[in-house]
C-alpha cells in the first residue's frame, strides 16, 4: 500500500507510514496567488493499493476541496483501491432535516467522497453513527480513547478517576476503554439544555471525586463550553487535577480561556487536529485497524 | 422559475430576479461557531425550475462548497430543473495535465457539478473555452464586454479606442464587442513571457493613441501586472486617460497599487467579484441568455 498525505495531516500521514511499514508517496502542493490548491503526484500510483490521510478541522471547506482533489487524482490516475482516513469528519453535524429544506451536508460528504472513488473510509470518534450509516461503502469509527488513556498512564495520576461529560451511549463506551487502560472507575455527567437560555447545565453523580485526578474523556472541544462546566464542578467537589482528553480539539474561539477559567490543569489532544495540544497520534489506532483488516 | 441567490452573489440573484420578473427563493444560511456552513430553504422548491446564482470568487473554496451544499440540496428536494450561474467560475486553469500527475481541477469541478444534479451551467468569459468542453451538460460562456463597454459609453471619452491585453482569440472578440458598442477602433497588445525571468512582457502594435481615451477590455485582472504594463505602455505613448473593462476583477495582493502606480485612471469590474469595482451587473447578460433560450 502506498500513503498519500493531504495538506492538513502530512505528520500523521508520516507517522503511519512508519508504522505500517508502507511507503508515503511523492506529491508537491502549492496555492496559486488567488487562492486555488495545486496537487500533483510526484510518482506513479496507477495500480496501487492507496491510503489518503486528510483530517478536515478547520478551515473545513479548504481542507474537504483538497481532499477532493487528491481523491479526484488518485482515481483519475487509476489506483487500485482508495482507502480515505479522516480523523475529523467534518460536516457530521447535519444528519437529518431538524427543519424541513435543510440541507443535508452528512450526506453530501458521503456522496460526493463515494463518487470520487474511495472504496472506504475510516474516521476517528465520529460525532454521530448515523453520518456513517449514509455511506454505501465500508465507513469505520474508531476510537482515540485508548490512546489518550495511554498518555495519562505516563502521568503518575493519583488515585484516577475518568469522566465522561454526557450520558450518550458513545461517551460510556469511550470513558469506559479509557478506564481500562488506566485502571481506573468511571462515571458520567449529564447534560440538559435549558431552553430559554439554551446554556448547558452539568448534574454530577454521587462520586467523591475529592483528591483524586480526574480525566474528562471527550470526543470533541468545540466552544469548551461544556468540558469548562464539568472541569469546574469536578473541581469545586475537590478534585485533586483535571485532565481533558479529547480526540478532537477544536478549541474555537474563547474556548482555551473557559477552559483556563475552569480550573483544567492539562487538555490532551491527538494528531486529528493540528495545534500544540496534539499530544497524542491517531497513527497506531489506524495501523491496528489496517492490520485487523486486509492491509 | 425559481432563484436561488448563493452567499457570493446575493445581489446579483436579486437583480436576475427583477430583470426576469422570476421570484427569489427564501433561505436561510448562516455558519457554525466552528466555520461550517449551513443551508435552509424556506419554501417548497420541489417541481420547481431552479436558477442558482453563485459566483466562485475568492476564497474560491468556501464558495464552492457553498454550492455543492445548495445543489445537493435543490436536487434532494426534487426541484424539476438546476440551471447553475457562475459568473467567476474558479478552478479553471487546470485544464489539462501540463505535468504528469497534476490534478485536472477543472474537470473534477464539472464532475462534481454535473453529479449534483445541474442540468446545465452559464458563465462569464471563462479563462479557456476547453473547461466548458469537460461539461456532459450544456456549459456555456457568456461575455461581460457588451455591458462594460455600455459603461464606458456613459463616461464621455474623447476619441476612444479599445485594446485587448493579448492576441488570443476571445480577447480579441471580447475588445471587438466593446469596440463596437462604444464605436471605436480596436487593437491589440501581445504577450510574452521572459524565459528566465518569467515576466511578461508587451509589445504595442504600431497605433497613434495620443490624446486619446484608451479602454482596455480584459477578462480577468488578478495580480494585475499584465493590465499595469499595458496601462503603463499607453501612457508612455501619450494616452489621455486609461480606463480597464474587466469581467473578473479579483485584484490580488497588491494589484491595485500596481494599477494606480501604471497610471491607470479608473477600474471597471462587474458583480461576478463582489468589491468596490463591481460597477457593471452582468445580471442582464444572463437574463438575456436565459430569454433567448428556453425560460
Amino acid at each position: 500500500m502506498k500513503i498519500i498525505g493531504g495538506p492538513s495531516s502530512l505528520e500523521l500521514a508520516s507517522k503511519i507510514s512508519k508504522l505500517t511499514a508502507c511507503p508515503l508517496v511523492a506529491v508537491n502542493t502549492k496555492r496559486f496567488p488567488d487562492g486555488e490548491f495545486y496537487f500533483r503526484f510526484e510518482e506513479k500510483i496507477s495500480g496501487e493499493d492507496t491510503l489518503i490521510v486528510q483530517s478536515l478541522y478547520p478551515p473545513q471547506d479548504t481542507r474537504l476541496i483538497e481532499l477532493f482533489m487528491i481523491l479526484h487524482t488518485v482515481r483519475d490516475l487509476k489506483a487500485k483501491t482508495i482507502i480515505v482516513f479522516i480523523p475529523y469528519l467534518a460536516y457530521s453535524r447535519q444528519d437529518e432535516r431538524y427543519l424541513e429544506g435543510e440541507c443535508l451536508s452528512a450526506s453530501l460528504m458521503a456522496e460526493l467522497l463515494q463518487h470520487l472513488g474511495a472504496d472506504s473510509i475510516y474516521t476517528i470518534d465520529v460525532h454521530n453513527q448515523k453520518v456513517l450509516d449514509m455511506y454505501k461503502i465500508p465507513a469505520h469509527t474508531l476510537t482515540a480513547s485508548g490512546e489518550l488513556a495511554k498518555y495519562f498512564v505516563s502521568q503518575d495520576l493519583k488515585n484516577p478517576f475518568v469522566v465522561a461529560p454526557d450520558a450518550e451511549e458513545m461517551a460510556l463506551k469511550r470513558a469506559e476503554t479509557a478506564a481500562k487502560t488506566i485502571g481506573a472507575e468511571y462515571d458520567y455527567f449529564e447534560k440538559k439544555r435549558n431552553r430559554h437560555t439554551g446554556e448547558i447545565v452539568t448534574y454530577s453523580k454521587k462520586v467523591n471525586v475529592k483528591g483524586r485526578d480526574v480525566v474528562i474523556i471527550d470526543d470533541i472541544i468545540s466552544t469548551g463550553k461544556t468540558s469548562a462546566n464539568v472541569a469546574k464542578m469536578l473541581k469545586k467537589q475537590g478534585a485533586r487535577r483535571v485532565f481533558i482528553g479529547v480526540s478532537h480539539a477544536l478549541l474555537l474561539g474563547n474556548a482555551l480561556k473557559i477552559l483556563n477559567a475552569s480550573g483544567v490543569d492539562e487538555i490532551v489532544g491527538t494528531d486529528s487536529v493540528v495545534n500544540s495540544y496534539a499530544k497524542v497520534s491517531v497513527a497506531p489506532i489506524l495501523a491496528n485497524a489496517l492490520k485487523a483488516g486486509k492491509l
